[in-house]
């Protein structure tokens, strides 16, 4: 629940719209909601802004469908990560709302509508192919908190020429979040052409002395350049989740 | 040199203030000024915003000498990081304008005036008393680089309502750095209670299987909370630039 | 076979109720049964205390249902361990008195009569949903040792307002075990704010950076809290032993 | 403060024989005495117990004074671990108080009397001449907690005859502090000889792949007996703090 | 081929039993067998006194096949490690000298006599029942080579008097090999009570933090006890066969 | 020793201008000179086609110095690295001959003349500052063995503009080296702007996570570029070695 | 697309038998096509001399095609590599010229032509046969990028006769690639034999504490002969086309 | 004390040449001698054959001198490992028997005499001139135990040909000590080339990617030649003891 939705309820029962055992019963979840096997915050939205999301991996069809049964019914924009299509077919029909991107392996309902034209954005940068996966849940992640976001993809550094095409757009960007595995030197190369915070993701893309995206990640925190913080290996969702946070400063700057 | 300095020389030779050789001579180092064992990037801040900031860990008393020299000669704020007091001493004769923190262990010339009471503000807030050093580093870069700075000191985890004493200076802040060694666990109780970007920082500060801030580092990139990007060990510099460059973006919103 | 049985034996020898014959078949493995390919321990009841549990990841069917069957036909209380459903299905014809438990699986029987009201209790504490099965396994492991156990989950560092409301259960216990994947952060926290011992666990719940649970363990390791001790990745069983020798000692002093 | 000091405040501003100010005066560092570049947590020995321990290596001298004139004042035991000679040195004319240990490098002050003849104890044992130093940071840890403590050192597993020699001894303690370098074997084989908790200490005793204690630190963990858990590589003192508080759980069912 | 099969050849041509024609196509394989993917050393049992043992494990039916094949025509023992029952089957028809032990997952052919009784003999010693199939694996390979072989299983440290029950049987043998997971302590006790040397075996069994064997690895290389060296994680043969080497030396002795 | 040398000793021996005595003295030392604790390689320059490299760290002065001493009076180039300059003081008076350079910390004498101008040459290009003394170290081992070398330095990613004004040379090499510390990206960059192999040096350049060169050494072992082979960490003269001996082959082709 | 092919284009404009839609047509994917999810880098032939190579390992059918359909399309010579059966048998119905080889599971199309007899060849020399896929993915890289190549497999160090049995082929070598697993001794003994550039090849064959081939990895970065350097674990590719460009500047020297 | 002198002992009580008390006196220390900071085991030698060798690191001058002491107040050969010059300085006027050997930095007294010429014999083998002091700690270790022991130094696999010459030396010993740091190459190449058991010393020599050692130890557990087992990095002690013991066995044989 967020402040508009709280404020909703607080009035609807002032105003007599709402008797008491309905705004009761309203209020039931909040701050948190208990399923037994997992407490939802739900005071998040009004205390950090977005309401909780949600990471699939590991979880049980039924436990699964407990929480997004419950957050669909507090309304508000919805997010589940890390979701297989397998998991999607076992909750769809909990609500027309929901919808499945396999690109990212996100379920999602009640997406934001786009900011206007023109809007700060978030530039979401992929060194290669197989990095699109973390990169659209960045991407995806960013625009179901209200943000708007450009992607490049497929412009690692051993071709930096691909890069230097689409330099513009990126300088364009409020914040730049920057996904790579192998080496992981994306981040050092466009930190040094932006003047803009950058957000490192690791990925596990590579083999070997890789070592399931080691390599990429400690790449990054080592970067010679200024300006590039990091995340987790393959944690598109962090990544999103950080750029919306430091471009709704910028959203107000320009707003 | 910065966009003001460039227009300077500019308009000087337009005016006739400035002769053909004179602009040349002052231009001969831009953009990019070669010292032989180095090369400056003078551009930097016309293109990033910031003038390059000096790491002295490891270099020889001639070559900080030669590169301190240079930055003097080019004007704007200078900031060398990880200097020891007696690399201070040689090169203290250089310009009146040095002057030695050993708190943070920097060298500084030129701060900026700090910006007006009532700006937005970084919160640096540290764990235990043997991270001084690093908070510190990040706090002067953030100043040097015009932010407001607010300090915490001595909140960790372990005493977690000294923590939360402090909580309200915490949450008025546009970014947060969490310094931290040992579990490294401040970052991540931190980001559950305000609503703005975090940069965590791991210390080597620590013993055994601490292995040199490894464990503070995996524990911050493993943060179970949201909002939350690392940079690397002891790395305070970078995590006060990062930090800076989201503050801009909300200080433009306040403007 | 544990004191009260030995004593039986031979008492039942010498009131005549048993011949030396039967006497013998009875004593016949002990101290030690040998199963060929295991020695099960049936001293380990009057030495330590509990008798032997066994670990049944990676055991055949045949080799398992060799030792329980043994361990039934010895008496007292049965902890079986990281059993899988189909283990438990082919050797749940041996006895009647076996049962699963999906949540922590384990198999049980005999599992002893709870402690009164009112008697010490173990606090057994989980950071997230995901972290169930071991804090389950760890009070599964006191309840069958004769302890009383309270758990409290999904109280993770990241909405440490969860934990707090919960803090006067926590505070009651004679012994915490704080259970927690990803950053590990839950012991630190939990320490500092009760004064008896905590028993951290860390478990493989994370991706990346987890490394496997490494993180957590490591941060666990590195508690800036005092009172502190940890045990092996996953090791439900383990904490819930090592916070049952505890709680003994405080139940004698209550007793 | 303690609750003892506490009471003798309030006591005496309500008989009359402190005044306002002099209460006041008395509470001023309470519950958190701020010296600026830490923060004491005074409130800790009302809390859990004891008092705050200093943590010397790394410490300068003149934040060690402050810190140490500042807990003289505030009475009570004071323990202060990894501490130098010089370090001593340059405090000892603080208080007369104040002794300093060269075999544990512990300063410490107003030893609590030890616990009468006959007192349940804890069991420090060491496997080797080179532990010496970590064990016996345990035991000076216990004993200013007010425990009685028997030292059993030089029993590694190489001569395990040595170590059966002492058993009884062991056998008969609350609570075994286990301490190993190299393979850290030692906690392992005890425990399964004894039936009360055993707190393991790694150390960083060896060489090669010892790997600073990480080997030892590794095999406590894996233990394939049950009842042990592990702190931090050379952590004396949190062993000797943990078995306190499990002794004192049993010193209350003796009392 | 070993020198007694290259005098026979030598032999049958010189008294005429064998003609050029033969004598040649029986040495065309001498002293390197080439089947294209692999070559065969044939010289091997020759030049170190056993013939070269097939891995299996990795290996196509069809190159294992072949493999085997050629080594049947060579004559003498066949040893082939890391078999799966379903490998073996593949390869059954070539001979009904070929057997299969799951124990030990190896296939055999030709076991030689097993020496006299009061030989000269090897302990193999095993920690606990997981690591029975690297203990077979040593067991069955030093039978191989036609050493004696004695085995003493489930006997780790955790209930430390098993092992001691046993001890005369190991003391009586000539070389020990000690095979343990976890934390891998069993060389480190068993070297201090033996004065033959003893072969360390780390295996895989475990979870957490023993990283598939690491733990008792870097246990067994820093062992306190002299006269323990170590071999590769889960290796059984390699350790069955620096036994056999360490054994030959005695059985000469005393032969 | 050399094909030339031994060929004169031949040729003198002939036509009597040498006799028995004098080309076996000459001859004594080869294939290998016998030091006692050392066993020099006579042979190499006539094996390889360069003589032995000496590496001095952790040389005692006497060891060093019998080396140098033998090697001059086999006559050829010397090359001796990681030398500090109290160990080129201790041998200086071994002959005029001999020079010490401390930028790459290399004691060399009989420097090869350098090829015409317009040979082939090696480009050795270094990240930062700090990788200096490495990549001198490859230049001043390729200038040993005869080549031509451009070096192009202070040319990192974080300013890739810095990189791009000197392609040209580096573009027009027969091999790259490529010399990085921190995140280790420049060979990625530069094998994607090249057509001729990149031969990458990690440096121990960093702090923190960059764990002694280690993040810099994965980075270019999972380089996204194709063309790129890595020497270890800091190890210039590797570099210049290989380089000179893949040089070699574009020399012939041009000669 | 290489320079002929543009040529081609150029030239069928001026001369009139391409009208302009038709040359434009051609052209339309130069420098780079755009598939959406990659960019195909088409301008790569023209600018290092070799086109494009797909690595197969996590691609979807579907994208595969894609990338092949227009590979296939711009003519040239066609390398993927890590590609499955399965993999093949989607795509091979796209041309006739496909063919896919399950020894260095590769597609390929258009190879070369081999280089006539007696052009300098590249010896690929494999310790053990398991190392045999990674040798093989080595040889076909090289004979697409129109090498001559030697395969020497099966001479591990040791049965060190087994190589000294083929090293007059391999000394002939203009470049030797060498591939290993386990301890990955190979290449510091084949370096030390020959005056030519070795490129190491670290397989990930071996198990325990290979760690996935980090083992091999290890030695050869260690290589105490001069000349060696090293690509990632299994890449045999990597090696191959590193090969290729040292082989390159051989074959020009002896055009 | 071994058999002989407890024998003595015994005899001269019962002849009457010692009086009880005088008896007692000396058997005062046995079976294990209380120097406070450590227990002798004087029983050892009468156990496994050898006396109790002390491991100088890390031992404090007082501490040394006490323990050597009483081991030369016991009688028999006398083995001090790691001792640096100044502790020897420190204890040598407590007997001129003892001795110092800066090469393989032993203090030593009564050297047993050496076996008689043609007795069997330890081949200690190292690679390099680094690894001349752990090599030296091997042979002194076997000597002081009564083995012959041939030294072959220098014969590192990057010159393979220097091992050659030296081939019928090492093939000649019971058990060869193969001691190498860097790759560590050099056991796997010996163990192909002999009969006999291989002890393998990894050595920290080395630097960067070596990690002190680590790598040449994993090269070593790796082997994939049969007969290789291995002791921890620099552990010539432990590799000169094991090697003792498997002599011991030859030359029981041979006797």
């Amino acid at each position: 629940m967020d402040e508009r939705m709280l404020s909703e309820i607080l009035e609807g029962y002032k105003d007599g719209s709402l008797d008491l055992g309905s705004a009761l019963a309203r209020l039931e979840d909040y701050p948190e909601a208990d399923l037994g096997f997992a407490r939802l915050d739900t005071q998040r939205a009004f205390r950090v802004g977005f309401p909780e999301v949600v990471y699939c991996a590991g979880k049980s069809d039924g436990h699964l469908r407990a929480i997004l049964e419950r957050l669909l019914s507090l309304g508000g924009p919805l997010l589940a990560t890390r979701a297989g299509r397998e998991q999607f077919e076992s909750v769809r029909d909990l609500s027309p709302e929901l919808s499945y991107d396999p690109g990212s392996r996100t379920i999602t309902a009640r997406r934001p509508a786009p900011p206007p034209a023109g809007s700060p954005y978030i530039a979401v940068v992929a060194a290669g192919t197989s990095d699109y996966a973390v990169a659209e849940e960045a991407a995806v992640t960013a625009r179901m908190f209200g943000r708007a976001v450009e992607t490049v993809y497929d412009v690692g550094v051993a071709g930096i020429h691909r890069l230097f095409r689409r330099l513009d757009l990126i300088r364009g960007a409020s914040v730049v979040v920057a996904v790579a595995g192998m080496e992981g030197a994306l981040p050092s190369v466009l930190a040094g052409l932006v003047s803009v915070p950058t957000i490192a993701v690791p990925t596990s893309v590579g083999y070997g002395a890789s070592f399931g995206g080691l390599a990429a990640l400690l790449a990054m925190l080592n970067s010679c350049a200024s300006g590039v913080s990091v995340v987790n290996i393959d944690n598109g969702y962090g990544a999103g989740y950080q750029a919306s946070l430091i471009a709704g400063q910028a959203s107000r700057a320009t707003g």
